[in-house]
């Protein structure tokens, strides 16, 4: 055993616990408190592989699950950006990246850089993995959203327009979930008026 | 499309989303709040995949991930049963067992049934996968009471032999984990007094 190497695992184990008090905009069930970034990954993942029968095209499911889980992990630096925070987006990619090297750079260095490419791959969103991941990350705080009346969506003001730009590349990862989500959790609450329809 | 199959599913995931309320006994870094299973199996499938190569024998991680993401999710009928309580062990495998099937069989019959059948591959323990997921259930909340100056074990008043009576199979998913723990995590507060190392 290399007691470095096992040492730099743990060490990096305990940083990432950190994660667990990054709160989301999104609420949980019955609306009782935020999600955090922990909890949010986890979701996904389940989702992830019992929901890749989907995908566009066949996924890589532990290559995705593997994204999914580490993806939000530059925000123990970096803060989480509200999908819909304009001036928080301007910053983002930056303090995100210095974050990733500080965090990813606890590890023995062949396991950080393949986080490292891990997340990378996901922020570029150009591979079948990172397409689906983003479909993942897109959809599940929706499905929370319409679970509990809207309830984020009207405390932002969120327009229809918004979520739909936001939304461009959903369907990249998946058709079917995307057309799922945009008549089941999107235009209901349009329609009652919890999403500004208005253009 | 089967629509009552992704309904299905959907609903699965609604419903799962009430883990993030089940409280654990492990405290967080900083103590200032309890964990709950969905951060548990999150923080555990990120160790699953830095650390299975210190596995005894090679798994198959995808399963091994699959299996930690899951295996908590009958907690949310039947609560968590904390390590060194002996009163509610005596009922926790009926509670879980009639939890599981109320739960996963939301999901389409192919689906539930797998899942059923990776959860009573956890609890049996007996395969390499559930072996691993055994050290990784049993490693990580010693990883944060360590790192939490043993407050959860000086508010249980956990002895020792407690400690190692509950983990007489975490070597069998990995002697170097099981060592480094040992030496790491345990030794250090018995040594300290946090852990009750009389016999």
């Amino acid at each position: 055993m290399d007691k470095n190497r096992i040492d730099k695992q743990f060490e990096f184990f305990r940083e990432i616990d950190k994660e667990k008090f990054i709160e989301r905009q999104t609420y949980l069930t019955g609306a009782k408190r935020k999600e955090n970034d922990a909890e949010h990954a986890w979701h996904m993942t389940i989702m992830t592989f019992l929901l890749s029968e989907y995908a566009n095209e066949e996924i890589d499911v532990l290559k995705t699950i593997k994204m999914l889980l580490i993806h939000d992990i530059v925000e123990i630096d970096a803060g989480d950006t509200f999908a819909y925070d304009k001036e928080g987006q301007k910053t983002q990619r930056e303090r995100e990246e210095k974050a990733a090297k500080r965090i990813f750079g606890l590890l023995p260095s062949d396991q950080g850089e393949k986080l490292m490419a891990l997340w990378e791959e996901f922020e570029e969103g150009e591979t079948k993995e990172a397409r689906f991941a983003h479909t993942m990350d897109n959809i599940q705080p929706m499905m929370l959203n319409a679970a509990n009346d809207g309830k984020s969506w009207q405390e932002w003001g969120v327009k229809l327009e918004q979520i739909l730009n936001r939304n461009t590349n959903t369907n990249k990862g998946s058709e079917v979930l995307w057309d799922y989500a945009y008549n089941n959790f999107i235009l209901p609450n349009v329609e009652k008026g919890r999403i500004n329809g208005e253009e």
